[in-house]
């Protein structure tokens, strides 16, 4: 039995998802005043904690059951030239994924979070979104399920990562469609594309978008997307259902989550970006999703690779939160 | 038998440090265009990998042993009136740091690294430099030595903290001694002092600069320091000769590392700037150092709590270098 049939019925999860818990969010900022710290002296940290605060429904939370979840999915429109590294480049690395041998396994050692990987048909690539649409709506609707289901109810906090040759391309396609401009400007180097394969991937963008234009976000998700855009989509918009706050990882994950925001306004409020990508048109896409990022390390890897090293910044940040004493409990002097 | 008698003694021991294993470096940098990933895909993650490997002489090295020193001393310039709080705090807040209850305590512990306190005559404070010399020469070796002898040799990552009623004020006359400039843009809010405070900060700074520019870097750390800089410079000077990188804080522990570096231009080559801080004048002094800073945060505590936040970028740097499969021990194409 899914939890939705179709993109009506993830819409009507969508909207009918909780808020954050107000009071619990309340009495977090509340406590935070009393910390043994100058006035916002811990700056975003303070922030990040009370947020946290509010999606766990607890005014002093810990970080315990972190998860990253890495979708892959094969793109029709690699066949064209976009991407600086075969297409069977995809299924490489998720034999890689699962071995321990990537950047991701590593950074997930050092975070302490449990890693989860999900290849979803790599030998059935969606279809070239120059020709028609990359998937139908019941095809997204099985790869969004299948993100769906992959969130652990019991994790309190999640990352969402991807492997997919050619999925900067999808993303840049779905950022076009959905906020405007030229496709130049959207479409980057990805894995390190030279000049010809850059020239390429733009005017690729460029005809997807001419195509496909003018549907919601989850229409846009099936046209211009892929199986691991739609899973990590999934994954987003059920943890706004469970309240486990998520950290977006680079350009890619942006672009599927801005297909939520479009399709419901609120869908991201449980979101924080976890680092600016080197992807060019990555800082273009969180001005347009409200969103600042946490760190800036010119990663470009993917992987939820940047969201995974995020995950420290949060759990300092609720450590700190609900680790500190007050200045009553401490006999500190407050200023 | 201490290491140093003097200044003379101390300079001696910087211009005779060694300099980063060279061979170890180039194998790491060798090392890292075989790992799975995209060329440049981890963005500075990876010369923060290569930059470890090559202090450590290793060339798959780990981070196992962080150590965290905090060092606390008062200010006589404090009674001026340049701070939000009072001249008390210092002592409490080192019971705080004892108890466990301060923000850099739960940040030791999300980053697995030691933590040592060293309260340093708190009961004397300085003198007011507005009026004299901080400290003297043999005062301010006393406190550089209490630095020196308080990093762990068998430690592989340093970072040095700070508390000190009144010493943004100290590490303003400082940077403003050594860099130049008006002494308005050097002062900085701190703990949050308010527009009248600030003024006096100024004028107190301009009062110090007026009356002990023209040391080279360790006089001006006697003159306008405090025992709590001295002892951050002594640490990272050791840690220098050790070749244990260390990971600079804020603007006070930068301050502290500016007087090294004035005194022997490689003394900081085995730093990396942990942090920008929201003292408005961290940036200027971090580029007056030239170091990029790793993180960005609003944060401006002190405490070392910016650097023990970024020695989790350090450990994910090094775990992704160390523990990453090779493209050929993956079997994957490499573009």
């Amino acid at each position: 039995m899914p939890d939705f049939d179709d993109f009506e019925g993830l819409r009507a999860l969508l909207s009918a998802a909780p808020a954050a818990d107000a009071q619990a969010q309340a009495a977090a900022r509340e406590r935070n005043t009393q910390l043994t710290k100058p006035p916002a002296a811990l700056g975003r940290l303070e922030d990040l904690a009370i947020w946290y605060a509010g999606w766990r429904g607890n005014p002093r939370p810990a970080v315990s059951s972190p998860q990253i979840i890495i979708f892959a999915g094969n793109h029709g429109v690699a066949a064209q030239g976009v991407s600086a590294f075969p297409a069977e480049v995809t299924a490489q690395m998720v034999l890689n994924f699962q071995a321990g041998g990537a950047a991701i396994n590593q950074l997930a050692q050092v975070a302490g979070a449990r890693l989860d990987v999900h290849a979803l048909d790599l030998d059935r690539p969606t279809a070239d979104f120059t020709h028609g649409p990359a998937m139908s709506e019941a095809d997204c609707v099985i790869a969004l399920q299948t993100g769906w289901d992959a969130v652990d109810p019991a994790s309190d906090l999640l990352v969402v990562g991807e492997m997919g040759i050619g999925n900067t391309t999808s993303a840049a396609a779905i950022a076009c469609a959905l906020f405007g401009g030229d496709a130049a400007d959207w479409a980057g180097r990805g894995t390190g594309v030279d000049d010809a394969g850059l020239a390429t991937k733009a005017r690729v963008v460029d005809e997807g978008v001419q195509r496909h234009r003018g549907g919601d976000g989850l229409e846009t998700l099936a046209r211009l997307g892929g199986r691991e855009l739609a899973a990590m989509a999934g994954a987003i918009a059920r943890a706004r259902t469970e309240r486990i706050p998520v950290i977006l990882d680079g350009f890619i994950c942006s672009a599927a989550a801005a297909c939520l925001a479009q399709t419901e306004g609120r869908a991201l409020e449980h979101c924080v970006a976890g680092h600016l990508s080197a992807e060019g048109a990555h800082g273009r896409l969180l001005a347009a999703l409200n969103k600042t990022p946490l760190l800036s390390l010119d990663m470009r890897l993917g992987e939820g690779s940047g969201a995974a090293l995020a995950i420290q910044v949060v759990k300092a940040a609720v450590a700190c939160h609900s680790g500190m004493a007050t200045f009553s409990e401490a006999g500190v002097a407050d200023g």
